[in-house]
């Protein structure tokens, strides 16, 4: 059994998904299918990196991952296909798989990438605009059966990978970037609980609020009250307890977070 | 060929039902998933018990339904598990089963509740925020490969049970509550048809109207129409023929509904 | 390993999906679900038979294709199965396989289609609101197990079939309407690829919009730009390049199209 997952900006409403597992399946029988997210908002690379990259780290050793967020479909940017580590990846060369492979970077895995060029590896006929379908569904799909990565295309060098923004050490703690609001309106930001390793006490400041020190749960604090914690991947988080923070604070990514010591 | 079921208030954008699979296909790879919701209402603990305890008797045998609507992550609440006649519950002890319980309760199945606190069954690391995905994926797995549910904790004879609104029967008929309004606008009530047996000719009141009857199927009456009828589980609803009633009548979750007799 | 898809107007927060696939996996353990849309709109039989038509053909041999949306359940509307070419549909007769029968028409496949009247191969018990679990779901899992299409009720040769609106040549090109908007604004009219063979150069009215010439892809366009471009299952799209078409220029479906030669 290999599990292929899927993440893109499709929805869920016009059956291109359902399609993409109808061209999967009928390469690749055997394999279990996993929907990561269809609802990356249209075009955002870097919302389906983050996405992507915290995900993968929790699938079978094998799992083939498709990615395909894709404004340049049918456009010059290479089909390309990846083994990062024991993980493969399948999607277009434009930065998608750039959380997943710092991911790999950091923990020394082998990495290689391929241009995906060999039309026997496709669907017979290629649209020019959905190559979810035509592409990367049967190249995930042959990857998944065991077919090498070598024969699907050329090795590359030179993949397209996003210039992410990186928290920064400051004289009185850090600075960041709020990076993503998930459907409970939870922030995530780039900083990291490593980053803040020994920190002591400290207080969090961003869209004008300011909230003292860092909780373990949302349970230590009545509902409705704004609270800082870490993620489930180690990630610094804002919430409200049992409620919106987003909402509640006007919060979009690209925003500024400071964790200032407070002591 | 096993089955697990997952429900939870995650939605579908982040992620994390994605990850809560991976996992699972890691420790039980063979077993089918199904996403039975992940559109509970936030932290709407009444609403997954009702949806999880009318759904899962249309599942196979042996079949483990992990549900995840827990506000109280990382914090003293306990994760069980249990046996509920031949099927299986795994998730927080807050009442989240409440409706499948009273369901193998009425059918005089066996029932057993474990609190899993043994460790070796979760993943190797625990987050205090995504008990999903570190504590109860895992378990459900371990439990869909064969693994007994008493080597997964201690036995407990007092998990959480909601005290869920019962509909009373009046001078004139019942009285009960809407306990759901679903993605068409359709409106349960907890009046179920087993306890207006026999009850000739009636009159449906909420929300200042009044319904004249309950018909069999939605094609009885022309488009437009306020209608009431048994739902497919067998409770009361109140709907518009192709329309959606709760935007209608302006109904919510609690508000009152009445059947009065009429003869 | 067989596939079975799923396409209602459920949608996904109320379980009723989940419970067709625990009435599924009840008969047939092995079979794969594929969920083609479940966000259908209420009760837009045409809608459906869209997607369902244009999805269809990329799925394996064999495949069962369940269709639920039913305004007329419970009613004496029939419920049918039929082979189409080398794949399944069951559903009710109401219109919702026009389109995939149209295809398997044009590919000169042969045509069956029964009215699925034994209920041996339904459920137990029958409900007047949910027919998609009570025999749509057991009806397309028996077949998806090998049951002869023959066994499962009485030959019909009069199944609904919707006159869907077709383009026309005009003096000066093709007149034809608008009729899907997708998760992204993209516009699908019913004007297709092989209809415009050979026009030389054109210019594409709608909505009070003059658009010059196809292209080929998005990325040939700067973002923001409106464009028209042949769809992937070949109908004249209409996009705004990494923005949403419908939104901009207020369209929807029913709305003429005008393709005009300019030479």
């Amino acid at each position: 059994m290999k599990v292929i997952t899927l993440l893109t900006d499709f929805g869920l409403r016009d059956g291109n998904v359902g399609v993409m597992k109808g061209v999967i399946w009928g390469i690749s029988p055997d394999v279990q299918i996993v929907d990561l997210s269809h609802n990356i908002s249209p075009q955002n690379v870097v919302e389906g990196a983050y996405i992507l990259g915290r995900s993968a780290p929790y699938f079978p050793k094998g799992t083939v991952h498709i990615g395909v967020v894709d404004p340049g479909v049918g456009t010059q940017r290479r089909p390309i296909a990846a083994r990062l580590g024991s993980q493969y990846f399948v999607g277009p060369d434009n930065g998608l798989f750039t959380v997943l492979m710092d991911w790999a970077i950091n923990e020394n895995q082998p990495i290689e990438v391929y241009h995906t060029n060999d039309p026997q590896y496709w669907l017979p006929t290629i649209s020019h605009v959905f190559h979810g379908r035509d592409i990367f569904s049967p190249v995930g799909a042959h990857l998944s059966t065991g077919i090498a990565l070598e024969r699907l295309g050329i090795k590359i060098t030179d993949p397209i990978h996003l210039n992410l923004p990186k928290p920064q050490t400051t004289e009185l703690g850090w600075r960041g970037q709020l990076i993503h609001i998930d459907h409970f309106g939870n922030i995530a930001t780039n900083i990291r609980v490593e980053h803040m390793a020994n920190s002591g006490p400290v207080v969090v400041r961003l869209c004008g609020q300011e909230i003292p020190g860092i909780v373990r749960t949302f349970g230590e604090r009545p509902p409705g009250e704004l609270i800082a914690l870490f993620g489930s991947t180690g990630n610094l988080i804002i919430s409200v307890v049992n409620g919106d923070a987003a909402s509640r604070i006007q919060a979009k990514p690209g925003d500024l977070v400071e964790v200032i010591k407070n002591n």
